[in-house]
């Protein structure tokens, strides 16, 4: 039996490695400040004189220090997703200007949705036709993008970045998101500067923080045909096409959200972990429920029903519950590689329901079952600093984080008020 | 330049590891159940056709799955530290039965502090005298006890454990805690059947959970010989043995708490992440502060302040603001690897103050600063079961984490009320 | 100009009274111990040597201590409505002894809902059929029960209540609920001992909690006969029957409750304090509204959304957000007398939802307004000891208020752990 | 035995005056509006056809309507305390220049401790000097102020009228509290147009809330002369002036806090409400402990600790816990005029520490106690505009309240992104 014994060897490597890149000016900046990885420390595995731990070399994961990925191309990006937020006028002439600078400057494909074409704003427009003639157009649903698209750009709010995420339910190119009016949680880059800023991206500078998604199976005991549910996420099926098991997969980057939905009937769920019940939520109240949600989930709705904020890099799923009557049903924070099941409660007298990042919500009836993992297909998304300066800002600036008037209203003991 | 494309080979592994164990039924049981770490799958690091993760070997960590995190010893174990809670007299009987087994039945050398044997409950006792003489004892601050002491079995509460982390200032034997009441967040096992349960750890059949420790430097700028500083967590001095400069170093396993102390003037701190101001934590009301935690510390002070319960096995620290003013001032969960600094603001007219799991309360004053890592050195926890239902348990009986009266008070629409 | 001038009157006077109820031990035994109102002394209305309040004799009111707030009977009551949660299997029985109890015990008129008799568990049971001919029944939305009954007794949940106050929406029956199972917030009485407690309550003897009532005025722009409203509720309408513009009135016990309804686009809602605009709680979460709540309802929706529990005889409105995205949301509190408004905000582009005690739930459109004020209908709730020891009870047993095992796990300084 | 049955009449009688004040245009203008007290309408006490309420006319309150709550002056006032936050050079030209306009200007009295003419800034500026000599001085703790000052102006922070409070322990004079800088929750008007504010005010046009204080008795069962206790505060002592017996009396504006001071060991206290024990606070957290607060404190501490905020006009009591390690332990709000007693709990190995708007902090033993009810004698606070406006003005300014970015990040199923 052997022991695994390294102690802090890691710390020593890192030093090294700033000679072969010093070449890069400014790219590898934090590489020079930091010495250890945003993961902590390896711990040191021997224990007092005698105990260690046991060895298993299968069980071992090999991870890149999250602050030093950066995204590389294997050949240069030529087609480009552009994702505008519809049906704000502000986005149409950035939208515009971009899409002519990423065809006429850029010589790239751009792909567009076939409905932001069809906004007679833009289709009315004749000076832009005819260079929206070159673009390829998609319908949501319909046609997959998988494989076609080297890379994404975001014009709108942190909903466009929910939205290029459910396009992708593998691999997902990088994303690039600018928000127009005030900075989103997942919108770093601003529009004004956006030229240089494309350009350094495709030039292969740049930050990314991979932003984990859970991979959500809705194991349907009696579906039916007629039941709404796309085609694209039924993974599984019976030999019997009309009726009974299926099986839908999602990939979900902010959160699975499970309630009472519009019945009054109590509809209890159960919650597994690894295979235990670990509690029941009790749908007894019309807004409760509850939400697992990724580190990027926790300044969404988690952060409104009352959970701590966490870092993307965190490898962590964040379990919230919406307006418990229990008060010391409290958030939990749980390591990624957990399973998550949730059923209906034997008692339950109704169905519950679920959706993904707001979207495909469904009814859960008994025997049906939601498992949850974290999934291996992250959304990358390219940072306008690094991930720790883009995360604190959005805090500063979306949810206000300890902004505050300075006041002094105390008295002191003897003389100072 | 290398790419860097592995997916999901990790859990491909796992896979075949099943059969180099199963020798030992029970023992990984686990394993055969979860193909994936506790850390969350490796992510695909191919986005699209053609980006992916710019390879860097010199930051990639090798972390074993916690889940399969298990003791074993390089050679029997035969000294033993017993910590037993003082002044707790339900605690005598257990204490020396557990002293006796492990003397006579497991001829192992026992440790224990010279002050819980100058009890008088213990002192006085003829028939227990005979034993204790061959204890080896120490006292707290002046004897070192690193690398003496294999292993280490806790009596009392989770205060013990917090005691035993603060003994060993680097490696950690493994700590094996008995709760005589309530089960405690660290004190999972039971009394009754020690015997047993000593027994089977000491023969190296043990699930443990590595609790991550934070390693605390404090810079004191103008530090005399007259303060009260226990020479041993003094790590670097100046030249001038006098005054002036000096390092103390601290392991904490809950958290470090700053706060106002008992100045009725502000005493604004500023909170340092990887070198940028993050925030400053506004000292102006009598309980304000600032508390930052370990994963194990969440669910002490953190809990009471606010904060989430997190897991152990998540590589995470928590900043926890203690009654702060802004009510936007949310607890967050940052990466294990980042480094925290707290230094006194500019304009603070006072000092402020600072612990260590509740420990070797100090002062801190202009110029002086307060880092903050994670450490290399965890304690080596051992489970009762294992790492997710020892914290599951630990909730539900400390927390009542949603322990709840079932009630359906709620009336529908139609009839149900 | 007259100055109003006295200071601590009140104490004077409730000296005095003690001698004139003596002859009733027991009954005023709260009243000998304190000597202020629930409601707090009379402020002395000086100030200093020359200022005081500007007398204004209209302005004053004449409130009775919440202490010393009990029942007499004008006449003795002769009819009695039992409300029975249905779907209860459990409560059948109590029923049955309690409405034979009511009938041939103390010749009683027993109303019951008709449909309470429809349950085949009733309806097919013969021994009770021939005491249930005896009884008045009454549909819910046909039959008005105003000016007929004396007293309600509810078997059940706190649900049991909410329905009892929705059937009475000018002056309500003094009303005593049993809980069968575990203690309810509104429903203090255990049944076992139910005939010596109906007794002393029809005799007179009984404390009461005057639980406010909110009064909701729902302004309808453009309503339509066919959209599903009672008539019962409608107050006012056009002389133009066909459509146009009609005003709903409901009295309600717990809370009114606006949110986003089931549509995902933005619904913002205007929040009006006497004629002020106050704050726009955004719509944009699934989960996200405001609940307007009495002290009675602090304790239900209220408290699973973060408020703090107010004893019912604190004259306030509770104005709670439901997951709000800003943080610094926090609930309020404001004084009984206020009139608070609600109305879509001009740029919300969809409608919301109201429910009132989680009832009548209906859409709101932009030019709708919905009004709240304090009802001068109170619920006039029979105690089971008095009303702030019932609400300490209840909190305790539905809540779990401040219940904990006791712990100790904190070390000290030198030695304690 | 007579009953109470009035319906609404107080609605009455509020439209009847507006006819009496019309001559004073603007200064009743919200009277027009409401027809309604701020205390909610008096409910109807009549329950059913056979229900009342039990007259007890000795238990009667006579409350003027706050919201018509004005200032008036019997006789013009003459002496005038100006109490200026000191430390803060920003405010020394304000001071000075208020000073000279209320001598000279308006020929009043102007009342200014000692130690803030000693300062250098003020006793060096010759100028200023020749005013300063016509200024009455005295010193705090020392000279009594009652009976000599008509009109209170606080110049600084949220601190200067908490310091006004505490010089007041019976009838506490009119205060006008002006910010320098940023809004406070207690100082509503701004210094700009000070000269036409003050003389509005002395003319008797003037909004008053009155924001109630807590009398707080504390009996220290062996008290010794050496502890440093002030005379003032002494109310009662023993025949025997050695030691033993004595009982202090504090008026408290914001809270009462009770935690467990230095000390590292176990100090519960147990919680009387009107002589019922409600709950044990358990002390064993280094920042546990119980705040109980007026409306006016639950902007203060209270809401840091979690609480929800409460109006002025509200007559309640809150009662809010510090970081309790039990979940539960929600903060509530109780009837003003009920008893709170605090005691050392019969287990607690500890004393605990109290302290009154920040300060006079003593120790509490066991023996002792700490009694709280509401007091007779509020601070009037001078309105800027009225008491509601005024609070979400300093709820918006001061705590942020619901003010937030608009965001709009949610996607609709179909389209909306």
């Amino acid at each position: 039996m052997q022991t695994l014994c390294c102690k802090g060897s890691f710390e020593v490597v890192v030093q090294k490695q700033i000679r072969l890149f010093v070449f890069k000016p400014g790219f590898f900046l934090s590489v020079f400040r930091r010495n250890q990885s945003l993961h902590g420390p390896s711990p040191v595995t021997t224990f007092g004189p005698k105990a260690c731990m046991l060895q298993n070399p299968h069980a071992v994961m090999h991870i890149q220090d999250p602050a030093s990925q950066k995204l590389t191309w294997n050949k240069p990006p030529k087609s480009v997703l552009v994702i505008k937020k519809i049906r704000d006028a502000s986005l149409l002439q950035p939208f515009k200007e971009l899409c002519i600078f990423l065809t006429e400057v850029k010589n790239m494909i751009v792909y567009v949705e076939k409905k932001v074409l069809d906004d007679p704003a833009i289709s009315g427009d004749e000076n832009f036709g005819a260079i929206a003639k070159k673009f390829c157009t998609f319908r949501e649903d319909f046609d997959d993008l998988s494989n076609r698209v080297d890379f994404i750009i975001c014009l709108g709010g942190d909903g466009t970045l929910l939205y290029a995420s459910s396009l992708f339910q593998e691999s997902v190119p990088p994303v690039m998101a600018f928000h127009l009016g005030s900075l989103g949680f997942l919108t770093p880059f601003k529009f004004d500067t956006y030229q240089s800023q494309v350009t350094q991206i495709i030039e292969g500078n740049a930050a990314i923080v991979l932003r984990s998604r859970l991979k959500v199976q809705v194991l349907k005991e009696n579906w039916e045909k007629k039941d709404t549910m796309d085609e694209k996420s039924i993974i599984l099926t019976n030999g019997d096409a009309e009726s009974s098991r299926k099986v839908m997969q999602y990939q979900v980057l902010n959160e699975v959200v499970v309630d009472r939905g519009p019945s009054s009937y109590l509809s209890n769920v159960d919650l597994y972990l690894d295979g235990h019940l670990i509690t029941t939520v009790q749908g007894d109240g019309e807004y409760t429920g509850v939400i697992v949600s990724t580190p990027t989930g926790s300044t969404a709705y988690a952060v409104a029903a009352g959970a701590s904020m966490i870092h993307p890099n965190v490898p962590a799923i964040m379990i919230t519950p919406i307006c418990p009557h229990s008060l010391s049903f409290r958030p939990i924070v749980v390591p990624a590689g957990v399973e998550l099941k949730i059923k209906l409660s034997r008692e339950a007298r109704n169905t519950a329901w679920v959706s993904f990042d707001g979207r495909k919500r469904q009814e859960i009836c008994h025997g049906d079952s939601i498992t949850i993992t974290t999934s291996c297909f992250p959304v990358p998304s390219i940072c306008f600093r690094d991930p720790v300066n883009d995360w604190f800002e959005s805090l500063a600036q979306c949810l206000h984080w300890n902004v505050r008037k300075k006041q002094n209203y105390l008295i002191s003991e003897d003389e100072e008020f």
